[in-house]
């Protein structure tokens, strides 16, 4: 490509409502720009690095024996309906009236739409299996859309679905679409990690979070450096302490604590360790009665875990003000186990300690030398706090670190809640229908841009993996509209790398050297050659990659294979 | 591909609300399932051809120096409100709220938003030419969807649109994006004419239809076997008939013709030759008043040439029985010049008639033997009817003859329509603001699909050009499963024109031969190979054309390179 004939467009600031680093240099680099909040068109620049995540996503989904289809971004509500998530997607899921009053919604998903062409087309176990994909636009009709690409309203998603005979061939497809995600993700160049993600409902154990690392994250990843253990903060286990309780020393004493009502307040005033004081927090149960759960000082309840515990009211609910003054007949930030006849369910962690600080059930009271069994009942002991760095890794195997990621992909097995939902069956071998062993797969293509940029970047740009980047290779020719020398190298270099299949743009708009240097730091081309008369003179031209600090020079007769070797 | 990992899903029957052969065939191949009325699923077969298309639309696009973007779909109203098409657009655009109560509309085409970035990012005219173009989904909600994906509500269109100092620079614009649509039809192995088409409220004469041709287009293309000439019916000129008008030789005779309502009634009432009646027409002037206008009792009035007329209403509208009566005094059905005080249009062909019938401006009363100048006024005189085979080529060389046709592109030179409403300017040499002068250029992608079939089938289904087929070459084994033989030399043959680069699939899904041979003549393969024992064992293949009425024995040994030729 020739820049002249190409359309470069890039800013010296960024617009004030530019919200993370992504975004901003997106704009600059000239690849989006917005058109309503949430909504970006895609500007020549950005679309290449957009068509580049397509084709991987493409080769490889296409390598795994996916099929490619397209699904109308315009759906009707019927089948919405019969999965019941008519009802319940909420307001992301934008919904409208056709002309004829007909309720149609924009495509957030397709689950329904893939379940339909299964159940009339896959008739026979002979059928199976079959996994149907599409990279098409999906919209989300998010209430604050931010973050530019990464959490827009319109954008791109790869989204594909399995259909088996059985959970155990469901396993398999799971499988192959984790490996595939892999290879995806090596191919694009980005630093990754697969982690073990929640399944709400559908329950088991097969989810997984593909999550780019950035520090400017979005999501805890939790992982152990010695190990594979990888998981998101909603699933990760905290195990419990080594060893037994300890045998209690201290007496149960009620200390007045004016103004604490919290446990920061709680162990400035008393001036203790905060990992000896334990965190109440009330909930409702299934019948609506309070269940008071336990949590050491410093740690945080995983709502998630809570949730999925028997007998708690689903969704998560906390307590009203009202009934944990009927339960507990005192007002929150005072409350504790001492004396409350409900139903009680301590951390693991809260299960081992003894002697501790806990609110004693009276405003503006607390005890210490609490402990279990002796001033209260034995408390129902499960996992339900959010792990921290340090804690043990629950494969024993060393202990657990955090880090912060951009989830770009998700793989799901579903099981037969759509299929059952909506009567899509098959016949089996032995002539009985049978629901589809369903999963799903989506990749966030637009949002790799953000999450890519994310990862890497300096204070000048964007620095593209060779796989994403707009163009391979720049070659930016000093005067090469003044000297005949320079326009001859260049114009020699960007015939022979295009002759080699190189992605190359010769950068022939006639700029100063640096706002053109500039530009293309700011666009995160891999790779630049500079070519210059005085250069040319020593027979050399300066070759420079992104993350170099400065040119090296390269002999002028070398540079072709220079570049072919550092492309390899 | 090895059709047992691909995704065939051929039907014997269409189902009852197909209303088009295209459609019919799609669906019964397996190209698309419905999804809702105008909404269609492309299933994995129909896809291919999808890309097919849009890959040659790309490479052309390229070539011609347009630049690739993508646009979205969901588009806030300001901008639609800015040109004054969210007044003008009616139903077809689909409107809707957003969760915050914001109009958006669905993207039926960009010119607002491109527009937009034009004037955001082309500053200069040093910037100057650009042509944007993107392959993206459009959503028109049509009141009646049919004819499956030709007049869908949810398709895919190829939409361009150019920027350029001036209208002789646009006019360079419009020139290469002509050609460029001539190479691309001619690329995708269509059989297609560009005819001119009217330009409505820009003017001018640089409007072109894209027409495939097919006998059940919705569309009459006028053309001159004998010359270059062709226009779409609402351009298309009538000239006058040769010669002076022939003198009166009747009297003006007033006949009862009870019952008689229409042309055809009142020629088999008076038993006379059509082409000596004159039709009454009476639309509304620009102040309310009726206007009379005449054409020839076989002639048909052509809407969009009356409504140009000065002075005349627009949008057309036809008058009221109340105006009618208070203006002739009768009903329709008995109208004509005689008597009558207003404006009064004649078609050139009657200005050119003496003798001829009319109505009496009485209820069942007809004069024949009118005459202009002697019976009534001397009328104004335009071309105001649409021509009919047999005319005179405007160009005058030779008659005119229609055929049907299907639009799957319009090249259409807007002026500064957009540019002066939406206050998009650049900067002049001169150093003042001017307007963009624009084109737009659009191809209906998936339109093109049925276009194709209607233009290219039999009665045993479609029949793909070799630049659109899902598959160029089928290898149809006989009895793959069973035999050593046929395995090895499918396979064989398989892998050779793979690493050929040829578009094959390989029929290894164990079907009977009828089924199988059935299966390929529906979706349309152009080039098939059986190979079974029997042949192999005179060392023969057999090689078919789809337009072939029977299969060629080839010699085994020969068929990579007979296919080669073939695909040359």
């Amino acid at each position: 490509m020739r820049a002249s004939q190409f359309f470069i467009s890039t800013l010296k600031e960024a617009p004030a409502d530019a919200d993370i680093t992504s975004q901003k240099l997106m704009i600059r680099a000239g690849f989006i720009r917005k058109l309503a909040a949430g909504i970006y068109s895609w500007m020549p620049m950005g679309l290449r690095v957009v068509r580049k995540v397509e084709n991987i996503v493409r080769e490889e989904m296409n390598r795994a024996g996916a099929i490619e289809v397209s699904l109308p971004v315009v759906q009707p509500a019927g089948l919405w309906q019969e999965s019941g998530r008519w009802d319940t997607m909420g307001e992301e899921m934008l919904r409208f009236k056709d002309r004829h009053e007909r309720d149609f919604a924009l495509q957030p998903t397709a689950e329904e739409v893939i379940t339909d062409i299964a159940r009339s087309e896959l008739r026979s176990y002979r059928a199976l299996p079959k996994n149907f994909y599409q990279i098409q636009t999906k919209f989300r009709d998010e209430r604050r859309p931010r973050f530019g690409v990464m959490r827009g309203r319109e954008f791109t998603m790869k989204d594909a679905y399995s259909f088996d005979r059985s959970a155990e061939a469901a396993g398999a497809s799971y499988e192959n679409m984790y490996n595939t995600y892999c290879r995806i993700f090596d191919r694009l160049g980005l630093t990754y990690r697969a982690v073990a993600a929640d399944t709400g409902a559908i329950g088991g154990d097969r989810s997984h979070e593909f999550q780019v690392i950035a520090d400017t994250g979005e999501d805890a990843i939790i992982y152990c450096p010695d190990s594979d253990y990888a998981a998101n903060i909603e699933l990760a286990e905290a195990v419990a302490p080594a060893g037994e309780r300890p045998a209690a020393t201290a007496a149960l004493t009620k200390v007045h604590t004016p103004k604490v009502k919290t446990i920061a307040d709680l162990v400035a005033f008393l001036n203790i360790d905060i990992k000896s004081t334990v965190k109440a927090l009330v909930v409702e149960g299934a019948e609506g009665e309070a269940v008071l759960l336990l949590v050491r000082g410093d740690h945080e309840l995983n709502e998630v875990k809570a949730e999925k515990i028997a007998g708690i009211k689903k969704p998560l609910t906390m307590a009203s003000p009202a009934l944990i003054r009927e339960a507990f007949g005192a007002n929150p930030g005072s409350l504790g186990p001492v004396g409350f006849k409900g139903r009680m369910i301590a951390d693991r962690t809260v299960a081992k300690m003894a002697d501790f600080v806990i609110g004693a059930n009276e405003d503006d009271q607390h005890y210490t030398g609490a402990n279990f069994g002796r001033d209260c009942a034995e408390p129902e002991v499960a996992d339900i706090r959010n792990v921290v760095a340090g804690d043990p890794s629950p494969d024993g195997k060393g202990v657990l670190a955090i880090q912060r990621g951009i989830e770009v992909g998700h793989v799901f097995y579903l099981g037969t809640k759509y299929s059952a939902a909506m009567n899509a069956t098959f016949l089996d071998e032995d002539g009985k229908p049978k629901p589809f062993e369903m999963g799903c797969y989506g990749i966030g293509v637009t949002r790799i841009l953000g999450a890519a940029i994310e990862q890497n970047h300096d204070d000048k740009g964007i620095i593209w993996p060779d796989s994403l980047a707009p163009f391979n290779v720049v070659i930016c020719p000093v005067g090469y509209d003044r000297s005949a020398e320079v326009k001859a190298a260049a114009d020699s270099l960007y015939e022979a790398l295009l002759a080699k299949g190189v992605d190359v743009i010769i950068d022939d708009r006639g700029e100063r050297p640096g706002a053109m240097f500039a530009d293309w730091e700011l666009i995160g081309a891999p790779h630049r050659v500079t070519i210059g008369d005085r250069g040319l003179k020593e027979g050399k031209v300066e070759y420079q990659q992104r993350r170099d600090a400065t040119a090296t020079p390269v002999a002028a007769d070398a540079i072709l294979e220079h570049l072919l070797a550092k492309l390899a």
